[in-house]
């Protein structure tokens, strides 16, 4: 019981200081991809910064683990958490995380169940796609033959792959990118399940509620 | 009580009116952006024309917000009309709003859940489809290195966009014609989770019914 | 209930002959539009076949709207019937309900509903897919600037777009050859909707009768 | 019974054999397909190999049927082994099995059944995309016209058909190759409704009990 309630402060307590990582290794990771011109000294500030952010998740992941006197199942157990240490472009992943405990910190959450699932993806599919825009347009920027010429471009390449409507007039030429590319072409296919499955039983709900209020009560009135 | 009937009272009287200044913008923005050849002073009161619908618009915005007694918080509880009042592209969306108001003034809705969505869905893509064609051809008409030649082609990269299939012979190379697209596949991944989701919930009901069936009744029995 | 009967025993004799004219029509329209080197003589064979066979299907929807005696009310409660005296292309859609109704004359279905669903939609979608590739790919061929060009071609275009994939390496650029492609991509869309959908049901009633299973009965029991 | 006994023993007893000839049948055929520099000596004894492993599938299946004791009605009610016999290219959609069999073997499933079908669903996509990949590769290499130049270029087309975005960078040329790419793109449909379906299920699962939560225990109460 210590051991749940030591972990359970230290979540609590690294919550908000993990989520502003989380954001300034994002927008530290947009300043390199994308201000070339940036003076060296700048360039090396912002590699620490995102370095700094990256250790503060490493040594969150490493108490996380102590505390839990798991040992080896640890790792199996918190998937996300270790996919997250050791990929920086998922980091996106977390922000979702915080937004719950922040919902829940102000007692009941106010939206519905499926409004939480669209905002949660939602907010998922614009970070990681930014993520993944950013990382791939670093690949992709002056590989020969490409078409992926500013990070207009990039940004646009990734709202077509994540609503799988895939023009195909901008896309990865790189070995790298592309490996990019097919995760987030996955995190679309799971987005449109999102979507799809949202409505679907948002529908049947709506439709049972009618069907309950012509009967006058349904089941519950026999 | 008398804030609430004179709101029901405005809104019943305002919307014929707005129905038709919804789709005589359509039709003014269409012109504008298809006639080209036509003289300055008939282009002049297409633009006026135009405007006036908005300002149609913008003032029942405005007598509503007063009538609800809200305050500040009206805007967040109204966002369609909001957005609507700021994207003038966005009308259509009403559109399908004065079609529930009329079924519902028919008394009991004719048409079942699943129908209703499929109708309201067909509706609304129609005319967003319809409208974001007008605006992206306005965007790329010209552009340099665009395939986008003729208003058949812009209907024709709409509806691959819409229903995600997304050839890529035609796509929008400009950047606010691209930002439109975006929109655009949204809404296609939102048709597609209704047609998806009508079908998936519609089936189970049958499903539900039929075993009813088999086992004499079921529930309803005993 | 005479009028009734007399429609009925309609229906049961003209079934086959339908059916049979049905295939025809789609076996003559291929070879048409297929064999180009024919002859002028078996050219007009075939298309005085095809003629007769439509022939068939109005004088089938004359008779059985005269029997039906609803007057006027009779086209908008046959909608799927009316759209298939008008466009021919669509005839393949009557195969289903054909072997819905030789179904049904053997007794119980033996099908379950889901894999009814899916034979259904699977026919409608071959059958449909192998006509609008014929009526497009005599739209294309010869078309300045089209890479249709064999009926090969046309059916891969055709696979690419009814699973919205949509590679866009072939795409039909007349305007006919666009509108009918349109037709096919909503199909496409109803398609995926009927595969998700029945899918989606399916899971939930094994889970449903999973869990039935784990509490010894479930709600059956008590 | 006694039939029955014996046919439960041999597929007991043939479980592993079979699955390892499997594995080896895909390694082999990547071998065959990617290794071309490989001397003659080499390569025949990768085709014996691959024919022995199917040579196992056939005598399996031989056996099977003859233990059966169904005469023909055995190959209507065994249509996936049917198919994975006489196309060996299938073959991976015998590991679910396998994996379905390893994980009755250690008692209940411990993954619920969202999960379940949602490895399952992956599993047989990674494999099967895998050997259309090779197959494909095979087929379009040095086609004149193809942009499938590496076998990097076959799996990212068979990632971009799968997920259903469809960019057409790289598309078969060839017919062969484009009828094992519909092949593909049926499966890609089938993965979407799997995924889609699950999540809709999952969710109308979560949303049942947080309102029976709700409810102080709904239905189970009175």
């Amino acid at each position: 019981m210590d051991e749940v309630g030591r972990q359970a402060r230290w979540e609590r307590r690294t919550e908000l200081p993990l989520a502003v990582a989380s954001l300034v290794f994002l927008i530290m990771y947009a300043i390199q991809v994308l201000a070339q011109g940036l003076p060296g000294a700048w360039r090396d500030l912002c590699a620490a910064v995102m370095y700094l952010a990256w250790l503060m998740f490493v040594v969150d992941y490493g108490v996380r683990w102590r505390l839990s006197g798991q040992g080896l199942r640890f790792v199996p157990a918190h998937k996300l958490d270790t996919v997250v240490v050791l990929l920086p472009l998922l980091r996106p992943l977390r922000v979702v995380k915080v937004y719950e405990a922040v919902q829940r910190r102000h007692g009941e959450p106010r939206l519905s169940l499926y409004a939480r699932v669209i905002a949660y993806a939602g907010v998922t599919t614009v970070l990681l796609g930014f993520a993944c825009s950013l990382a791939v347009y670093d690949e992709e920027r002056g590989a020969p033959g490409t078409q992926m010429h500013t990070f207009g471009d990039a940004l646009w390449w990734a709202c077509a792959t994540l609503t799988t409507v895939g023009y195909g007039d901008v896309v990865p030429v790189t070995a790298r990118g592309r490996v990019i590319a097919v995760g987030l072409m996955m995190c679309g296919l799971a987005l449109l399940g999102a979507v799809t499955g949202s409505f679907s039983s948002w529908l049947l709900q709506v439709f049972s509620l009618e069907s309950d209020r012509r009967n006058g009560g349904g089941p519950s009135e026999d």
